[in-house]
Parts: structure tokens; C-alpha cells; sequence
């Protein structure tokens, strides 16, 4: 980490998630997490996401948060091209609330998974993603127990 | 059409989708239309979906059929990789009805469409793509017409 | 082309649906698609929209967009009067959000396909309208080839 | 009623459907109300239905019960063609229960009603109709007083 | 009708129907027909809808309109009193959009149906209303028949 | 106790309930509560309904469990005419899931609560019965801490 | 009663749900119950939840009313932990409607109760824990009878 | 991994879930990842969960994976108590289809997330918790991606 090297990579399907998925990047700042942010579209730029999730291990990136709206296959999508375990946010919809993105990420078929964490739940992505850090990175784990420890109080 | 070439390309996520689609690839036959069909997932094969997807209008392909269940993204990473009109057909699913696939299939982002059928459509996608292919070969607009003469007596 | 025969019928139910639906010709205008628009409900003029719908084809019409509400029957009744490809577009409504408008429009029983595109997904009926036009005119198969290079940069 | 012509049109729009619609005739049969009853699907057999549906009214039909599954556009159909009273009948379907059915009757747009009874309410819509009859037919509603008050004590 | 004996009678669980509700007063104005409005809940005033019910079919009424919200009883309760057609209005609500109310309203058992029209469909309750006395009031059979041709013209 | 007057009061829709009710009765039965069974619809049965909910808090009842499927009024119907608490059952629905009984129980307006457990949950209504019989008589506590410690122990 | 010693404990998942709940405490306040009220998250509080719960019985609560919002599981975890009848209010949510809430807290597993009012619905569960009170304290249960009287004349 | 101490702690609400998660275990066979396996129930056993859960870390436990159905509050319980990253299995249900499983677990409020996978996803949840294991443990990245070529051959 003294390197500042990314251990999380955050992909989001479009500019218009940015604001919900600040309280991710927000968290993650508090937690110390180095991250790093692209915005594509597993429809409209997949050789770019292909390209990033492809390249993301060995990059050093530990974690993937996949934001995505509607049929949201970029969880998926990026999935396919990388062993690193997925943390998909499925965002809210105008018209279904965002079941129509839960289900998209959530019923992933055998073999493949994603796992998501509530429709617009981008800070517990963060906390998740850092819990998933903390499984081998002592002051992640610390920083884990701090802020339950202050949750509990708060 | 002399010479064969399949002008429909049918792809889906799993073995187990077969028997459905054989409601397809029946009334396919019955129009005479030639296709091809592959079994191949977005998640588990990705370059096995990439590369037949980004081919496939050059091989002379006019239209895809592509079903899915589930996170259907099926439909969705064909349409990232080809100019070419996907009919959709989202799968039953045991637990949530077909809902689930439908969700993930119909609600794509502006700019990637894909166009669904029912729930288990297979016939209908057959249908579909050959009143695609009958907007300028007049032998399927043909037995479009007698399709719909026969059925409106049957 | 060169006369402006229109090759695109966009019906829709209601004068409400406009405003949705303007994405829709805006996209058509843009990939320079000639069409023609009517406003007719399956319920209120149905033999507005029967007479439209039977003659849509001996028009020029290649392919049908159909933008309808709650109980959204458009697509489906003129289905039942045309052998060409129908896209539907189930309009969001206040109260279920479109579920209503979805299930009305793509659960068509067998025989008579009308795919459809996302709740309110009026752009996309354009695109999807000019994928089919593109199977065998050149033009809108560069127009489509043209956009998904623009939009994979931008 | 002496001459038995018809006072109830059932119209249903698949053979399928025959089973769950023998509970209608069988109540109607009781209620010793005379009706047609006529298999035709709004989408294979338009002309069939638009016929049936215009005339009814002139055959002395005084309600209309429409079964139909899925998309189920019939009774919305058949409104569009006559000012008589229509009863929807949604009928159970195998992936989501009759949801969309039910969806695709009761959701009728402003200045076209169709009122439902449950999914699969096929004996429902024969009392329904039964009452309808009752508003001007002392037997029929001398029928549904006893009707009701045996059903209170059974 | 000439002593202006209310033929329909209205009945809503709650004074907050008012509004929507507005919109089905006002049709049968438009149609000219005389009826009666009483705001009384099924679980509230109890006695008060027991009595309303069990008298209307006494008092000349011909069909009753029902309108009820969330676990929307008062149709089935009314249905319960009379042996006269009830027309369900199942109103929007501001968490589930109005499913609650449709479905317990339209999911009647069997051996006493209630009849719905669509969610908030005030205007179309009317009109059904108006449907069911046409079929013996041939006044009211003519003015649907003129709503219906001006409609299809507007 | 001793006198054995029954402190529940169990009332169904439908013979059809039975079976599943059954894991109430036999509930009741293992923590020795009395209880009384009727099988009324508030539909079919009105006036028994009435006249045994209005008497039951005379008779000794302190708890009525109301077990209903479908647009399942029962529940509702018995507290408008009781001040006792209901515990509502929804019943499982061979289209909808319970869906639609679930809605029609738990969404009761302002003023007239009905509680509901969960669908099919008769045997959880029982131990909900006997919770507040266990406010105010020592036994029932006692056998709920019990039946609390032995289920930890399982 | 004298001594002012709460009867009802009222705990809520987050300070976000009082403006809702001041419907609940509004109307045990003009019943005259005494109550206490706790704010303490299922998930952040864990212990807090643990400790009230365990000991509400032994401080003389005879009902506990539990509301929380999404993954609702306030309800459950408070009656794992006492033998007291819990009434659960499931808060409406901004994405689902609620429908998670009401899921989350209703659809408990065989064995431990939590009896759910409506989405929002703070009043009812005062009166619902009013009538449970009413069971076997004359002066609640005469409040209730008075409250269905006044409700009845309103 | 020498001394097969349990990287994985599996937590299952039922004895009726193992049929299901015998491909959550057989899957962590595969992959060599030693796993602990408890049954208890957060509602019927939650002293024995709060016990399991809050020494799971200490006990060399990197991951949990938590299936429960119904109200299934499993998943956030145990995450109330420990660190560690916790992966959701919502259960299929009978009547819901595992809709009420899914929300009750993907629903989580912010601060203690629980990652869910599929309706009865429990080989994936073994493959997602073998990808967290492989963050930093290199043979199991190394399984992954042998996971994933083998797979993408298949």
C-alpha cells in the first residue's frame, strides 16, 4: 500500500451512476483504500472493459466494484475475463425501482457469480470490498473492527 | 439461398435450452430459412461469444437469435460486438417465473438494444427473424403472408 | 431513399406518448431513416389503426415501431394486421412503473411476435428499426457500423 | 329467453383454454342462461374477432365474457368493437401465474373498459354476467338471490 | 329515469378517493346518469356499508361502483350485501403503486366476483357502468354507441 | 382455563384451508390453549361472519386467528366488527404464490390493523396466539419461554 | 398503569423511521400507554438490540412494536431473543415501495412470530398493541371499543 | 492450508437447506478450500449464531458463506458479528420462488453489507468465496483460473 498501488477497481456502466457510487469512493478515501475509477459500458465500449477486466490482477487490483442500471451485465461481463471476485451494485431505475438491475446482477448462472450488495448500495461495496481486503491485509481487518466498533456506538 | 448460407445464427447460454429452442429451429425449418446454431455462454465462454458475434455478419448472418435465462446477458454482449438485430429470448426460470431473464434481457441501455420475445418465445423469435429477412427477400415475405393466411383459418 | 418513401411506421396510443417518444424519430432524423408517424389507439380507433396497419407494407413500410401504456394491445393488434416486423415500446406509467405496458407487449402468444425494446426505450426502437433496414441496405449498415464506433469512443 | 337466442358471447382465445372455461358454462348452464361461445385469438384471427365482436350486439348479446392468456389483448379487442359490457377472464399462465394476463385485461386505457374478475375466474364471470342480466331480467335476478343465499348456508 | 332515481350507486372507502374519483362523476354526468355517492369504509363503518348494500338493489340502484385502496375490501364487502354487479376501482397507492389494491380487489373467490376496471380508472368505472345499463336502457346504449364514435374520431 | 372456554377463536375462508391450518390447531393443542374453529367466508358467509365475530370477545375470546387466500377479506372483515386482535394467515395461491392474499391482509388501512404472519404460517399464528395470551396469563408465558428453550436447543 | 411503567417497547432500526413512528407514539399517547422507545439497528447495534430485548419482559413490557426498513430484520432478531409478541412495521422504502421491508419482516420461519401491519403502517401497530393490551386490561380494552365507535360515526 | 485449519465457515438457517448446499461443499472439495459447516438458525438458535459468528475470525475463518430462506435474516446476523466478508445464498421458496429470501438478504442497510449470489446459488457462492480466498492465497488464484479455462473449454 505504501506504493499506492489500486487494490480495488471500481467500473461503472454509465457518467450518470457517478453520484450514487461518491459514497463508495467516499468510504473507501475514509478507509484508506486505494482504488482506481473507469466508467464503461459492457454494451457500448466492450473492448475497453474487456481490455480493463482482462488486465485488472495483474495490475494488482484485488477487488472489482461493478455499478450498472437496467440489464446490468456489467458485473457479468467483466466477470468472464477476470478470477477476481465481483462486488456488483445494481443502481435504481426510474420505472422498476431497480429490480430490473438486481435481478440482472444477482441471478448470475453457475460458474460465473457476482455478488451484490443492495440497488444503490454503493458504500457497503466499499466496506465489502475492504472486508475482502481485510481477509489477508491486517489494517484493513483493523480498520473493519474500528468501524464497527464506532458504528455500534454511533 | 441457393448456395445455403444460414442467415439466421442462434446462440445460447446452455445445453439445457435446447429443448425450448427446438420450437425454433422447427419453424425455422417449416420456412425453409437456413441458420446455424452454437451453445455458448457470456460468462463461460466469452471469446467463444466474442468471436462468433463479431463474425457473424460477415459471414453473411442477417439476424440473431440469442436465449438466455437467468442473468440473461446473452443477448446484450452479442449485441456489444455486431451491427446485426438480436431477437432476445428470455428463459423460464424454476424460481422466479422467467422474470429474472426477461428483466435482464428487455431493459438494455440506450444505444444496444435488444428486442424480446415471451418468456420461452422460441417460435416466435423463428417468426421474427423471418419478418426481418422477408423486409427484402420477397420468398419469406411470402410465406409470412401465407403463415398468417393459414394461421387466421386454422 | 432518394424519393423519402418512408421505411419506418411509428404508431403510438396516445398524444402523451410524444414527448417519450421523440427520442425515437430524433435518432431516426439523425441515421436519416425516412418514416412516418401516427398517433391511434387499438382501443379508442381501431379502425384507424387497422386500416393503417394493412396497408403499411403495399406502402413501402419495412419496419413497424409501436409505443403504448398499461394495457399496451398496439403492438399486438397490429401484429395481427401485418406480415412485417413489429418493435414494440412499452411506455413507463405512474403507477406500475411499466410493468404493466412490458408484460402487455412481449408476453404475444405464439404465432404473432412483437419484440420489444426497454420501458420507454424510444432511441433504441430507432436503432433497432435501422438494424433491420441495414440487413440488406448498405447504408444504414454503415450508419450502424458508423454509430457503435462513435459511441465504443465516447 | 323463450326462444333461446343467446343473451352472453364467450369468447376465448385459445382452444387451451377450454378447460378453465368449462366452470363459466357449466354456471351459465345452471343460471339457465343461454349463450355463443366462439374460440378466436385477437392476433391469429383478427378478422374473425373484429366480425364477431361488431355483430354481437345486433345478435341480441347483452354481455361479453373474453378469456385469454399472456398478452391478453381479446377483451380489449373486442371493447374496441362494441359497446356492450365486457368481462375479462385472465387466464393462469405457466412461467408467471397469470400476472401478465391479468395486467394485459385490467389495465385498459381511458374510454375502453374492460372489467376483470380473477385469474382463472371462469365460473365468476358467469355470475358476473349472470348479474349483469339481473339488472333488467327479474328471473336472473331472482337467480342470483337464491344463488347467494344457498351459497350463505352452504 | 325521468324521476331521477339514481340507477348507480358509488361508494368509496375514504374521502381521499374524492379526487380521483372526480373523474367518474363526471362521466356519468356526461352520460346523464343519475346516481348516488356515499363515503363509507368497509372496516370503518362497517354498519354503515352493510346497510348501504343490503337496501341499494331496493332503492332502484342498477350497478354499483366500489373504490378502495391498499387491502381494498369494500367491493368484496358490498358484493357480499347485493346480489348486483359491483365495478372495482382500485386506487394507486403511494408504495406499491396500487398492486395491493388490485389484487384485493380483482382476486375475488369463487361465487362472488367483483369486476375491475383499471388502477385510478375512475372514468372507465362510469363508463362500464353505463355499458351495463345499456343492455336494457336503450338510451344509455345510444350514448355509448355516440361515445364511441366520437371517441374513434377525436 | 379450567372451565375450558376457548380462548382463541379460529375462523378460514374455505374447507380448503384446513389442511394447512391443521399445524395450528395442532400447535394450540401442544400448549394446551382452548380455541374454537369456524370455517365462513366473509364473501359467501357474511352474516355468520358478523354475528361470530361481533360476539366473540362476549364468549371469552381474546385472540381470533383469521387464516384467507385470494383477496382474503377475512381478516379485515372480522375486525371491523371486533376489538379483539387478529393474527391474519394469508394462504398460499396456486397462481400468484400468496401474493395476492399476503396484500389483501397485511395493507389494511388506518384504524383497522390486521397482523399478518407469514404466508401459509399457521402453525407461527399459533405461537403468535399464545404470546399474547402470555402477556397476562403466567401459564402461556411460561410455555413460551419453554418452547423458546427447547427450539435453542434442537 | 399507576406507576407509569412502559408496556409497550417501541424500537426502530434508524432515527430516519420516527417521522413516520410519531404516528405510533401520537396515538399510545392519546390511548393513554405507556411506552418506551429505542432506536438501536439490528445490524450496527447489535449488542444494544440484544440487551433490550432480552430483558423488555422482565421491565414489564408486554408488547414490543419493531420497525425497520430494506433487509427488515429488526423483528426477527428482537423475538429470537424474547418471548414477547412482536408487531412489525415495515417502512416503506424508496426503490422497492416497501416490498422488501414487508418481505424481510413477515415471510419469518416456523417458530418465531413477527406479525406485520402495513408498509408504514406506525398507527396501526399502536392500536394493534393497544388491543393486545385490551385482552386482559378492562381500561384499554374500552378504549379500543370507544375508538371503533368514534371511528364508526367519523 | 497444511494443517486444514477452515478457511470457510458455512452457516445454513435449516437441516431442509443441505440438499441445496451440497454443491457449495462439493464445490470447495473440488477446489481443496477446507471449510467448517454449522446448522442454526438466527431466529430459533441466536445464541449459538452470535457464538459462532464472533469467534469465526479468530478461529482462522476468512469467509462465511450464509443461506437461509424466507425472512432470511442469517446472513445479516452473523455479519453484525464479525469482520468478515459474508456471502448470501438466498433460498428457493415455495411460494415466493426465493423473492423474499433475495430481498431479505441483498436489502441490507448501510454499514453491514452481505454480498448475495443467485436464488440457490450455492456452487457459486463456493466459487466466490474460493476468488476471495485467492486475493492472496496464490493456489487458489491459481484454481480460479484453471476454474475458468476449463469451464471456457467445456
Amino acid at each position: 500500500m505504501a506504493d499506492n498501488t489500486p487494490l480495488v477497481g471500481i467500473i461503472m456502466g454509465s457518467k450518470s451512476d457517478l453520484p450514487v457510487m461518491e459514497a463508495c469512493t467516499a468510504q473507501l478515501d475514509e478507509f484508506g483504500v486505494p482504488y482506481e475509477l473507469v466508467i464503461a459500458s459492457a454494451h457500448r465500449n466492450p473492448a475497453k472493459v474487456h481490455e480493463w477486466a482482462s488486465t485488472a490482477a495483474d495490475r494488482g487490483i484485488k477487488v472489482i466494484i461493478a455499478a450498472a442500471g437496467k440489464a446490468a451485465h456489467l458485473g457479468g461481463v467483466v466477470a468472464a475475463y477476470t478470477p477476481l471476485p465481483i462486488v456488483g451494485v445494481p443502481m435504481k431505475t426510474s420505472d422498476l425501482g431497480g429490480m430490473d438491475s438486481l435481478l440482472s446482477m444477482v441471478q448470475m448462472p453457475s460458474g460465473v457469480p457476482v455478488a451484490c450488495v443492495a440497488i444503490n448500495g454503493a458504500k457497503n461495496a466499499a466496506i465489502y470490498a475492504t472486508q475482502i481486503l481485510g481477509t489477508n491485509m491486517p489494517e484493513y481487518a483493523a480498520k473493519m473492527v474500528e468501524f464497527k466498533r464506532v458504528m455500534a456506538e454511533g
